[in-house]
């Protein structure tokens, strides 16, 4: 990735009339491969995705040179107040647009969220254990594997293993009092 | 457990009228501690957990001497399809009631369900990591520790791991043929 790529990737929110790119995306073999999604994908399955967002949650685009062409989920990882501290990821880049820093513009916009104004302090996450990309994206941001799941999903007739990484970072700090202006 | 104790533990399907025997065992600091559940538990909301098991799932209780003590929820593990082999267990028995049977007729029940009724191969659960008696027991059933997740959970004012466990089987053979009717 260049830094001419980097500037070229605009993260916004998705929006309703994003579902056709979602199909789009999962539609690609590896895209499709690397998530739980199925084939034949429709946008009217990602419209509802964007539509029933709720509140805390975010579902991200990621733009390179004006086509949608990644997405990210960041969802609290449960319905337990006790879990309140958990978020869980998934992020799909679509087939032709890999290795270009679109991945990891996302992962950025969603660990700021999480970090920095919900103050998550554990992001989890699964990723099938071949996806070498993947994994070294996340051990990049402060993911370790905590477990590998056996036989995690099907994926084009196999079962495949998952590993199951998280990031657990210390949470927000107070801030430091305003200083007092120099009467003096 | 004597076989007598064995014997005393009924298990059936949890019904409308079982409400406030969950609430009950969720008041209880061990049982409630072991869960995700929260402090002064209603029986309101397990009132709904019965009456919102979709087709497929189960919710099972145990009664020990005609008093329920414990249940038991098997569901499907996620929405996608490619997950479609896997189901997710937990169970809480009621501190009293506690190294008798009770979770062990439990887990008998719905792994009986699993493995020769519906077909799961992959079942796993989450337990926490100091809850020795719960991890023998589900290592007896077949279930190994495939991860520990950080913090995972909050309990009485600390963040507590949990071990991800799985029970991976080979699924159901297919019946041998009937014997043709002898007729030499």
């Amino acid at each position: 990735m260049t830094a001419a790529d980097a500037s070229a990737i605009v993260v916004r929110r998705a929006e309703a009339r994003d579902a056709d790119a979602f199909a789009a995306t999962f539609a690609m073999p590896a895209a499709m491969a690397g998530t739980l999604q199925l084939p034949y994908p429709t946008a009217a399955t990602y419209a509802k995705w964007i539509d029933d967002v709720v509140p805390g949650d975010y579902l991200l685009v990621a733009e390179f040179e004006g086509r949608v062409v990644g997405n990210l989920g960041l969802h609290a990882a449960g319905k337990s107040p006790r879990r309140r501290h958990v978020a869980t990821i998934g992020i799909s880049v679509h087939d032709d647009y890999q290795h270009r820093g679109v991945g990891s513009a996302l992962l950025r916009a969603a660990l700021d969220i999480a970090d920095n104004w919900i103050g998550y302090t554990r992001v989890e996450l699964t990723v099938y254990t071949d996806n070498e990309a993947a994994i070294a994206l996340y051990r990049k941001a402060g993911f370790t594997i905590e477990g590998t799941a056996r036989r995690f999903a099907l994926r084009n007739g196999h079962y495949i293993d998952a590993h199951m990484m998280a990031r657990i970072t210390a949470g927000p700090a107070t801030a430091a009092p305003a200083t007092a202006p120099d009467n003096s």
